[in-house]
């Protein structure tokens, strides 16, 4: 039977421990991982206890993109192990000091970046997020307690016993990581209260989850991974600018957070510009969904098709993750702002050749991440240069946008003295 | 009736307006409720209010000493006002630039300090913390949701008109700072579930507030102003400091967060620290829960007192706010270092001369504040130079240790290419 009580306290004894390992150990144990993961020998166990939940999945009737989800190859194993070795080689970020000050009295101050000590992460159906997230949180000296979806439980807990194989050869506390493997729901609900252990929860998945979370939670909870994203097509536009951004950000991966819902055209462009793009995406499969002003610009330019439809209020404020987009004809900024502030928090574009538009929407768009003059995609730790992330945060606390290594981690204080009492 | 809907939705945008007001007009507002704090009409409306409040609170029966925390004067007034106008002379956090780069493809991205937006605080009957809380929200750029304790309802809606009126004066929407001035409970319930337009939860308050936020609320929560804090006096200490670093930690103000409550004494120097120790702390009307061990030296050093009294389990890892201590030899750091861990996370201070050992205690002791020959009373966001601080915490998300305005913040990124799309 899991006693979640007991892994927690097992939890946080590891952490302790790896707390305080240095850099080159944490890259031994990851490096370990990876070789077991090419190890065909090591990966037996990995992919018998996969094809039991591919099969078991099958029976239950589960979709093929579902199936194809949870399915671990040995190729997939090998880009996973190419991934553990990338976290390997990426800065260590515990022990950095920072704030650093000699106050007037004399202490001398700084800030000392520490794990938070045990992250908790619930994730679905993708086994390969086991190695992710423990990866991650090796790195950063936090032990993890994972609870992957129940249609990968077999999974998962080879993976795990694989990760402790790996951890116990480079002299690492194999309690550090650590899995749920019992697929009752009430210890999901036991996870996210037990404050006494857990520093942190992360999950990873959709609407319903981290919604979820946040109503149980009596631990704080990373949210994010959801947002509705807005290009705004200024005035001042490069039009050359705009297909181009506006098909990477809705066509390349539609069913990711950082993919594009809804298109603001400002009406002084709207005529030049909305044509272009109309042809672009419905030759990439995109329905739109326009309003009545975009609609007329359409029929003008002898554009007809079935994946142009009239957009309802329910058109907008929407993550579609699917090839549709909503499409707006705005009066100028005020109003792509408005429209902004009122549905968006994750990634906001906007497209215009003049400096001062560009830093006025930068400054009144409240969202994760801004940008101009450049793809909505871009909100993602590698593509900011944050190597792997371990979650898109559109909450406001400790972290916006990629969580990474850094992101990973708290700071204590230290304070040193010569005798010194507070006057 | 209150509708904290409404009062979400109008703190929104309130906080929209905010966010965008340069820092001159923010201290504009400051210097003016300042004004209105020294000024005998402007006041006189706070203290009718406050008059009636204190005046229900003895007829409920009040003890004296809540009575005295819940009462305005205007020389309590006055000092308040110096205060504020200390938070307008501090630096302003937002749209400070940081971790600026240009990626390898030209992108260039930077991190800008922000406002949360809404900040919900939840306090006692401490009317002077309504003042605290609004000055420090106004400062850096987020509306304030209040709700001060039931006793002091009429004095926290009085405040909150005089600094909606500094506010209009120096044209700033009144809304950014409002007050639940209902005394039912429920509404702290809704408060705690507003997470559509609330980004934070301050409580301002004893465990069970803390607690209660955690259990209820969706909205992240800031927990903190409660520890267990030790000293550790190494075998290697100066032992000219101990008396009046401990002295300093117990006595100067015993019921705050940052007071001492357990010593831990190196075994080698116990009997040549502990009577002198203990002298000083008895002359200071102070109990001392003792160890067998520190009985014993106590005892055969003379010393005896119905104020020294022998230890129980129940007496280590609990916060006394009060003239009390609890007293244990141990063996030496590593005992140290594992009672700390146990119960300790708020401010925790080593007496050593031994720098190896100074270290290994700072790297191993997982607390928001960690001190080297100094203190634990400096654990505050004025003695670690911060100005003000709005809260002590002691969980690990975004902030450790006192949260001032730079914590009141949080960033957006800002990426600027030149039509970039992600490959």
């Amino acid at each position: 039977m899991t006693n979640l009580m007991d892994m927690g306290m097992r939890a946080r004894a590891a952490g302790r421990q790896l707390a305080l390992t240095p850099t080159g150990r944490k890259n031994a144990a990851l490096e370990a991982i990876a070789a077991m993961l090419l190890d065909a020998t090591s990966c037996a166990e990995v992919l018998d206890a996969n094809a039991a939940d591919v099969a078991a999945g099958r029976d239950a009737g589960l979709s093929p993109a579902l199936i194809d989800r949870m399915t671990l190859t040995p190729q997939r194993l090998a880009a996973i192990a190419a991934d553990t070795r990338m976290v390997a080689r990426l800065p260590d970020p515990v022990g950095e000091r920072f704030d650093a000050a000699v106050l007037e009295n004399g202490l001398r101050v700084h800030k000392r970046r520490v794990p938070f000590g045990v992250v908790g992460v619930i994730y679905e159906a993708r086994p390969n997020v086991t190695i992710d997230v423990a990866t991650l949180c090796l790195k950063s000296g936090n032990a993890a307690i994972l609870r992957g979806g129940k249609e990968i439980t077999r999974s998962c807990a080879a993976l795990t016993r694989l990760i402790q194989g790996a951890m116990a050869q480079a002299g690492l506390p194999a309690d550090a990581v650590q899995v749920i493997d019992d697929p009752d729901r009430a210890l999901v609900e036991q996870l996210l209260r037990l404050d006494r252990y857990v520093d942190l929860i992360i999950p990873r998945g959709g609407a319903g989850l981290h919604q979820f979370c946040r109503e149980k939670a009596t631990i704080p909870v990373i949210t994010g991974g959801i947002g509705v994203c807005h290009v705004y097509v200024d005035q001042t536009a490069d039009l050359t600018m705009v297909v181009p951004i506006v098909h990477n950000a809705k066509v390349q991966r539609p069913a990711v957070c950082n993919a594009l819902d809804t298109l603001l055209v400002h009406r002084a462009v709207a005529a030049e510009t909305l044509p272009a793009v109309a042809r672009d995406l419905l030759a990439s499969g995109v329905e739109l969904r326009v309003d009545e002003e975009t609609l007329a610009i359409l029929r003008a330019a002898g554009i007809a098709s079935d994946a142009i439809v009239p957009a309802t209020p329910d058109d907008f404020g929407v993550e579609f993750m699917a090839l549709i987009l909503s499409v707006r004809v705005v009066a100028g900024l005020d109003e792509a702002l408005e429209h902004i502030a009122r549905y968006g928090d994750h990634s906001d574009a906007i497209i215009t050749r003049d400096a001062a538009t560009a830093e006025a929407f930068v400054q009144a768009v409240d969202s994760s991440a801004v940008f101009v003059n450049a793809s909505t995609r871009f909100n993602d730790g590698a593509q900011l240069g944050l190597g792997a992330e371990i979650a898109v945060s559109t909450q406001k606390l400790h972290v916006r946008g990629p969580m990474a290594l850094r992101e990973l981690t708290t700071y204590k204080w230290v304070v040193e003295g010569d005798g010194h009492v507070r006057p």
